[in-house]
Order: C-alpha cells, then structure tokens, then sequence
C-alpha cells in the first residue's frame, strides 16, 4: 500500500505541474484574442495562430474550464478574465436569428459554417452556467442556458430546425453523445437549481445509458437502434469508441453521486464498461486506445479510425483515478499507469508546452497541432484537474 | 528507347491483367444486388458486404464505368447488365421531389442521407451520358443529364437549394472539384452532341483552373478566393491535395484534345502542375502521396491528410502515361516508374483482387475494405483503362 501511495502522490504533483506550468499557460499566452475579444484557438504546436476562424464548440468549452479552475482552484482575475472575453464574444456572434448556433465565425464574428447538429449549442449552454457561478455580472445567463437545454433536447428529438429532417430510411438511433449531452446539462444545471426535474431526468440518462450496454463486448454502443433492429445490421449501429464509453462512464458515476445512487449494483455496471472498453479498445501490437472500432470486425467507417487521439485517453484517466478513488482496487491503477504511461509519452509536448491532439496508429504526430476545430481548452485540462481532485480523496 | 519499350509492353500487360482479372471480377462477382437491383458497394477486403446501404455516387460512377468499358472494349453483356440494374435503381430512388440527388439509400432504396453537395447529381449525370451511349434503350436520358448539368452547375454558385445558404462571414471561393465536374460533364455531353456550347464551356473551364495556379508550389489550389484575399490567410485556401491537381491536369488536357488547342504553353502549364504536385505530394520519407497539404506548411484541416489513398496514385497514373505518350519526355517514365512500383506494392491486393483503398502513411493498410461510402468501380478501373489505351498509343 505504502508503494502505491508513494506513485500517486507523483502522479498527482505531475498532473498539476503539467496543468498549472504547461496547458493553462499555453492557452493564456497563445490563444486569447486581445483585439476582437473571444479565442483564436487554431494553434501550431509554438502557439502560432494558423486559422483565425473561431469555433464556437471550442469557444464554449473554454469558457467553462477557465469559469471552473475560477471556481473550484483558485480566483485569479486572469482566468476569469479569460472567461468573460470568450463569453462576450460568443454572446455577440455565436447565434442565428432563430437561436440556432453557429459552428465557425470569422475572428470579428461573422458566421462561416452552420453544422446540422445540436453540439455548439450545448457548450455554449455549458460556458453560460459555469460562467454564472463565479459571481461576475450574468444577469439572465441561467435563463439563457435553460433555453438551449430545451431547445438542445428538441434537436435531440427532431434535428429538422437544424436542416436535417428525418428520411424514411434512416434506422431510429440514440446516440450515446446525447445520452451525454443532456445528462451532462442536467449535472451541471443542478448545482445552481437543485431541483428534483434535474435529478429525474438524470434518472432517465442512466436507464438511456444502460440500454446502450453490448454485453458481448462490454461496452456500451455509440448509435442504439430504437426500432428493435440487430444492431449488427448497420457500421452505424455498430460502432464503437472506447473513448466516449469512458467519458460516459465517468460522467454517470458524478450522476450516481448526485442522486445518492451508488448502489454495489450500479457501480458494478460502470466498472464493467470501463474495463470492457479499455480490453477492447487497447491496441495489443503499439499501444493505445484506437478512435472508432467496428463490434463485429467490420472496416469502420471513419478514415480515422485507428489513428490514436488525445482525449480518448483524458477520459481514460480521469474514469480510472475515479475509479480507483472509489474502490481503491488495484486492477484500476494497473490499468491507470498503463494509460498514463502512454499518454504522456505519445501526447504530452515537453518543449512547447500542451499535448499533441492526432497521431497515427504508432503514435506518431499526424497533425502537428495545439488546437483546431475541434482540440481547445478542454479535454486535457478537465482530465488533469478532476484526475488530480480524485487522487487527493485517496492520497489524504 | 528499347529498354523502355520493353518496360511499357510489360507495364500495358499488367494494367490489362489487374483489370481484366482482378477489378472488374471483383466487383461483378461481389457488388451487384440480384435482388434490389443496384449495388452494394461496402464490401471487405474478400468482397463480403458489411454495409447494405447504397451510395449514389458510387452508384452513378460504377455505372459509368461499366458502360464506358461496354462502349470501348468489348460489348460484353454482363456489363451492359451491371450498367443497367444500378442506373435503374438509381433513378427509380436516388432523387427527391425537388429533383436533387441522397447520398445514400436503404438496399431498397428509400432515402438515408442527404448531403449539402452537389457531387452525388454529378454521378448520376456522368451515368445517363455514358449509358446512353451502349445503344440501349435510354429514352430522355441525355434531356435528364442535361437538366443535371444545369441543375449543378446553379448549385455550384449557389447551395442553398441544397441546405447551405452563403453565410456573410465565408470567403467566395472556386473549388477545383466543381471546375473538373463541370469540365467532365462538357467533354462528356460533347461527345454526344457536339455543339459549340460545350467547347465554350470548357474554355472557361481552362481559364478558370488557370487561375488556381500556385507559382511557388507549381501546383493548384483547392479552393481560389474570389475577393482578392490572400490565400495565404486561410487554411481553406492554403489546401492542396496532389491527387486532386493531378486529375485536373489530365482531364484537361482531354480538354485540350477536345478542342484542339494542344498549344505548347498550354501543354506546358499542365506538365507544370503535375510535376510541381508530384515534386511537392511525394513523401520523401515513406514514399507515396500525401492525401493533403498545407501550402505553407502549417497543419492540414484533415485528420486524414498523410495519408495514403488509392486515388490520388491512380490519377498520377493516368496523367503521368498521358504525358509520355504525348511528349516522350523520359522524365514522366522516371515518375512514372516510381508511382506505379509505390502502388502496386501499397494498394493492390493479390489475394483476393481489387485494391485496398486507405493507407496510413507508412503504406500499411488501415481499412481492410474494398468497396466504402467513397470507393467503389471508378478510380482503379478508369485509370487502369486510361492509362492502357495511351500506352497503346506509344507502343503500337
């Protein structure tokens, strides 16, 4: 026991240094526009803006890590600084006349691109709630994100308003990214309401997750058929990403704690999700967790697929260090170092500081980026602050 | 001159074997759906199907291709067959009321995809002119191709029939793909009807993919700003892709041919674009082309963008044996000669037929398929041919 300890109290001072001296850095130095306000967050790996379009996903989700290391680490005035700039600027730019959002808009604002899908409207609905509880003026910030959870679950439901209207031959699905969306909104709107809507509908999350479970494989389906079809019929259906599954995972565990909920039974099915989709998503010949798998063999779908990303291993870590918290087991921190080991030897940029996004199968670079479209202020920060929190209620 | 005689006789044989053999077997004995009609173009590497959706424009070209070698080899029936069950599945399910073309339909063809493009239109166009050149009855397909073209070319200047309104913030660009579809379709209804309109439209064609011309790279650009921007500003006017610039260079010259104005400035120009994109598309590390560059060297917008795909080989061999054929110039068999050796030992599978269509950078595979959303009876089988017929021209 004394041997472990001794690790994790390493790993957790690493996970700090790397956030507080190398990714919160990176960003401030780099990335905020001091001219037009918001974030260029296009960045070569030195930091160089290479795509001055802004994305309001990624806009969004650094509103809400820099509101949060504001609110649960530190108040430093730069950070919430940081925070207000991004917010302003998507206020001003990030929606149409129907309330719809953006994707991209030019560096002054001006709208590029309009995705037929609900995910710039959800971190943006993040960005306002967090936002709204560092005590800065947010006057009608919680009435705005409320406004998006319902019209976010309207899209959910019917993407029509978004251009995307339902074809006859489309098999009825429930993406597990929605499963997320909505609970993660629910998390999150909770703590400034605690109203029981919010938990009842966490309820719901937890029963939707639940029917995505694939036994065979123990993990949980990305797309879940909804008319009784065999989800091996479709690549759709049977698609699978280890790093979804573990965000997911993590992300129903804080609902099990919300809810008082962590019953032997519950907690049993989020480890076996875990563990099956680590087994099933490590690459046994070089190492990490592949992007997109097919269930039953098949070729994926995406070009991408076996190429080794970031933030599958962000939800890795931070599924682990809360598992292991929680059941002090020793098989998550065989699995930790082993997931830990990999990701900073393939991802972390000891030279400029942040983590790589994008290599290929045998972790080499493919994309020498910081941040892009859809790599910013998120996944990486996120991951070493919960990661680093969990590992204090173990270390302590 | 006889040791590349004998190189180019050996080189004819084996194209001529890969086709006949190998491509064409492929997909006769894998692809066709004898009881919906059409085809199921996702097939693995042994041919299996995995995806029983049908995509248009796969569809489109595979019809095509089928007619194309029916009209110009050999009046085989089976391919008038093929030819015929997907064009009448197509136009029995791939348009909607409002006459624009699904990306993909369910395998008895009710409508799955709709995309905010106007490629799938292009394939169904391109399938109708070759068709109805067998012979076969093809009443009013050349009106509908015609009605096509004109439908495609509004939809080139303005998308939003198809859901992608012109957004204030986007910069006005040309794409290359959209002068080449339009290019193909002049050459192709010309060939039907050879009016003077169509020449017209291909000298515009020529002067518009003169404007793409990038003098330091001394290839073409992707996407042209029309507004006087630097394309420099903008990853999306920084984009290259070699295999693009090479399929552009060879059909116009086809162009050139057309309308007898094989000058030799502009033979020049075209012989520039493909030794610049081959000189600046080939890894000087692990062989092949790049999928995708950025002109100045900052990161590419795709994750895919080392990659190694099939196409961008096969239209450098088929600009490259055009080249020879026409100027005897050794250096396009030195080129040549590397492309063709990279290939063959990169894509070609000798097991079970075909080729495999998406390499890492490295050239290992990294989707074991044959036939997916965007592969299918098209690039191997058209370049192979190509390139066979002006070999003949050489040898002979």
């Amino acid at each position: 026991m004394l041997w472990f300890m001794f690790d994790l109290l390493e790993l957790r001072e690493r996970y700090q240094r790397n956030l507080f001296d190398s990714v919160i850095p990176f960003w401030l130095n780099h990335s905020l526009d001091l001219e037009c306000g918001g974030q260029l967050n296009c960045l070569t790996r030195d930091g160089r803006v290479y795509d001055s379009r802004k994305y309001v996903w990624m806009m969004g989700r650094a509103v809400w890590m820099f509101s949060r290391l504001y609110n649960q680490v530190e108040r430093r005035q730069e950070w919430l600084d940081a925070a207000h700039s991004i917010l302003e600027f998507l206020l001003r730019h990030a929606r149409d006349a129907e309330g719809r959002c953006y994707f991209s808009v030019t560096r002054d604002g001006r709208p590029v691109f309009f995705q037929r899908k609900p995910y710039a409207a959800f971190f943006l609905a993040l960005a306002l709630i967090e936002y709204s509880k560092t005590g800065a003026p947010a006057e009608g910030y919680i009435e705005q994100a409320k406004e998006l959870f319902r019209l976010i679950r309207e899209w959910i439901d019917n993407a029509t308003p978004l251009g995307r209207p339902h074809l006859p031959g489309q098999t009825p699905c429930r993406q597990l990214a929605d499963v997320m969306v909505i609970a993660s909104l629910a998390l999150e709107l909770h703590e400034v309401e605690p109203e029981a809507n919010y938990v009842r509908i966490l309820e719901n999350c937890w029963s939707d997750a639940r029917a995505h479970w694939l036994p065979e494989k123990r993990t949980l389906l990305e797309n879940l058929p909804l008319d009784g079809s065999d989800y091996r019929e479709s690549p759709v259906t049977r698609q699978l990403c280890p790093g979804s599954a573990m965000e997911v995972a993590w992300m129903l565990w804080h609902s099990l704690e919300k809810r008082n909920a962590e019953t032997p039974e519950n907690v049993r099915f989020l480890l076996d999700v875990m563990e099956g989709s680590l087994e099933f998503g490590w690459d046994k010949d070089y190492g990490g967790l592949y992007y997109f798998l097919d269930s039953e063999g098949f070729p994926a779908q995406q070009l991408e697929a076996n190429m080794k990303l970031w933030w599958p291993h962000t939800e890795a870590i931070v599924a682990l260090t809360l598992a292991y918290s929680k059941t002090k087991d020793p098989r998550w921190l065989t699995w930790l170092e082993r997931i830990d080991e990999y990701t900073f030897r393939t991802f972390v940029d000891w030279e400029h500081g942040e983590w790589l996004g994008y290599c290929d199968r045998r972790g080499a670079p493919a994309l020498d980026l910081k941040g892009g479209p859809y790599k910013g202020f998120f996944h990486v920060p996120r991951a070493l602050l919960f990661s680093m929190r969990r590992l204090d209620t173990v270390i302590s």
